[in-house]
């Protein structure tokens, strides 16, 4: 993809640039559109009820309700308390993770031998939420938008190219309002080896 | 197993009824012990740091560390913060697992229609754990001790008939002080149509 079309991609909604994260609000109905501008490039979302931070998107939960773990268009994302935070609406990728958590400071230094400082989606979400009053404890399994984790039988995990091409998307329809935080993720390894912006909008309801 | 070898094998150790739980402090070195007196059941296992509730168990950083959904002997059961809580010791069946959530009255209703109270690994954490401060948005994904989820490469989930026998188990040494939480779980799905009790034994280090 050119820069220039990149620069239009942008134009209609908001970029989070490379290595970093934001923090919004979606009330019930908005549709939320996250977008890869240039192909290869996972976005690690997380939310909270807005009124209710103890309510919290929770993996498990979705798995379990879900019958499967990968979720697509129909698909509905839980709370903790079983309630309904997002329904997928529209995806033209296809695979997503919803197993591991954000990459940290500390999974850089286990699994990639890390010893300096690296940019990492859960510091970028404890950074992009702070002043909404999360605390880190409180970011939990991210739903790990376009990021390819495949399994074996035996149940070993490996983490592939992202399947989306520059202008894949994702949405998401708010099911109550909802307090959301968003990355560019961090990880060279699930990234294909290069760190990209993500961009997204929100289409409002009524 | 008969019921006079049933109680001889709780006699060493603590039984959880069935459809119950309990909770229990562990200090660093003392090493866990949880059987399947009858066969075929399943424990709910979830754990916080004991001086700071912040700090519980992450399904997510346990799997992303260990590269592999299904963990048994010398895998590592980590914390929110990347921290070590358990070590798997011993292991007599090898599969367990630790993608979804416990069991909960919400669960049952979504998933099986049931309409009237129905007891659950969730409410018997909460009940087990209110006493000690922690407040059920706290727990998070069990590590699920017997429960047989097989998973194919599509994603889909099918929750089987565990592989314990009777008598088998496992062992998790205490890599921190921990305060725990273990049921004997309560779903009759995952434990082939019969809810049976949990037993367990602390061996203490030094």
């Amino acid at each position: 993809m050119s820069a220039s079309s990149i620069e239009a991609a942008a134009a209609s909604g908001v970029r989070i640039p490379p290595q970093s994260g934001t923090s919004f609000v979606l009330h019930r109905g908005d549709v939320l559109r996250i977008v890869d501008p240039c192909g290869e490039q996972v976005a690690d979302l997380y939310a909270f009820a807005l009124e209710d931070h103890a309510c919290a998107l929770s993996s498990g939960r979705s798995l379990d309700y879900a019958g499967k773990l990968f979720l697509s268009v129909g698909d509905r994302l839980y709370a903790n308390d079983s309630s309904v935070l997002f329904t997928i609406v529209a995806d033209t990728v296809g695979r997503h993770d919803f197993t591991l958590t954000p990459c940290s400071q500390e999974m850089f230094e286990r699994l990639y031998g890390v010893t300096e400082h690296h940019p990492s989606c859960f510091e970028n979400l404890v950074t992009a939420l702070r002043g909404h009053g999360v605390r880190p404890e409180q970011i939990g399994t991210t739903f790990n938008v376009f990021m390819h984790v495949a399994f074996d039988e035996s149940g070993r995990i490996d983490v592939r190219c992202p399947l989306s091409r520059a202008g894949d998307s994702v949405e998401l329809r708010a099911e109550r309002d909802l307090l959301c935080g968003l990355t560019a993720c961090s990880a060279e390894n699930s990234n294909n080896g290069t760190l990209k912006p993500i961009d997204f909008e929100i289409l409002r309801a009524g």
